[in-house]
């Protein structure tokens, strides 16, 4: 059964992107070191057009990841970044590059109309009328495969409060950040029930799979 | 080498309680479930004087914490519950019960003096001038075994933030609270770097170990 999944890295305080965030430090003071685990893995590279790196749990957990998602929804801001109007500027989706790495349809959640932008392997589809039906296309796109959640954390917590999140993966970075984004806010009263499913440890991260219940 | 130890249990969203504490529901809505694990075990029940419980990982790192630790260190609220002048209420150490169940001796951080409470097993005594001479002190008491911090989150803030935590030892219930108490905050820009130890999966908890490194 295809499962709507969220990958997300965060630092043991709970934050995924640190203090002050800019254009030009998107994920925050002390933020790129929530990432640093992926980025050594060989199968983040291989998926982003690159050789070498690491084997092990974290290549390991990344390639099952990348290779089970079918479709990706994504919020406006993980799309081009920053709080502006992106509709007026062309160079919006510049950071994707001519081959993003996803190499399967991308759902972006958008206030605002736009033409499907097509790149080499990656379709993005911009979607108006909300997250259900943001989910509901990528779902009939992923066929058999997994939906994954891009981010960041306000669509996320749209996602887990309403229920619609089958899956959640921290993979939590031995770090204090201080300050930033925290993941889990505005959950709202009602916060689903969880269930803890896997618990992968490796020198550079904890991996923690919980089931969202319903 | 005798380490100052922190065992907090803690939600998946970083809660330590749960909305809406108060003197009847010092643990808020929701937060009796963080340590539904703890209160499982055959080590937890054994210092508690009762029978029974269950054995296993978690028994095994509660045991351990148990033994390793020659003193604790406390917040006011954590020894006398709620906000109030509990100077005047000469029941406000009556939740510890006669033989309170720490069997050594216990520091209590407090901004009003008071003679030390002997009980059966366990000496509280109260100091007025300050997280470091409370440490100081618990060390002394302790000799070489380790020290305690027993909580609450806004002690825990304190003695983390000033860089006197040895040990951070994570109890995470698979469980959003969605609101209440964080453990992590108030931590100021300069927090503590943290070198990942261990991590115990069992079904009920996921246990983490950080070292606080200075």
């Amino acid at each position: 059964m295809a499962r709507f999944t969220f990958d997300i890295s965060t630092s043991l305080d709970g934050f995924v992107a640190g203090p002050d965030p800019s254009l030009e430090d998107p994920l925050g003071k002390g933020g790129e070191q929530l990432h640093e685990w992926v980025l050594a893995t060989r199968a983040w590279r291989e998926s982003h057009g690159r050789e070498g790196g690491e084997d092990g749990p974290d290549s390991e957990l990344t390639a099952r990841s990348i290779r089970d998602a079918g479709a990706t929804v994504m919020g406006r801001r993980m799309f081009s970044g920053g709080e502006g109007p992106w509709e007026s500027d062309p160079n919006a989706d510049a950071w994707w590059g001519d081959e993003p790495p996803f190499h399967h349809p991308v759902f972006v959640l958008t206030h605002h109309e736009r033409e499907p932008l097509v790149k080499k392997g990656t379709t993005f589809t911009f979607v108006t009328d909300g997250i259900e039906s943001a989910l509901e296309q990528a779902r009939a796109a992923a066929g058999e495969k997994n939906v994954a959640l891009g981010g960041g954390a306000s669509v996320a917590q749209q996602y887990l409060s309403a229920g619609l999140l089958d899956e959640l993966r921290l993979h939590v970075a031995p770090l204090l950040l201080g300050g930033g984004t925290r993941l889990f806010e505005n959950l709202g009263p009602d916060v689903p029930h969880l269930e803890q499913v896997e618990v992968i440890e490796s020198p550079a991260v904890t991996h923690m799979t919980y089931r969202v219940v319903r």
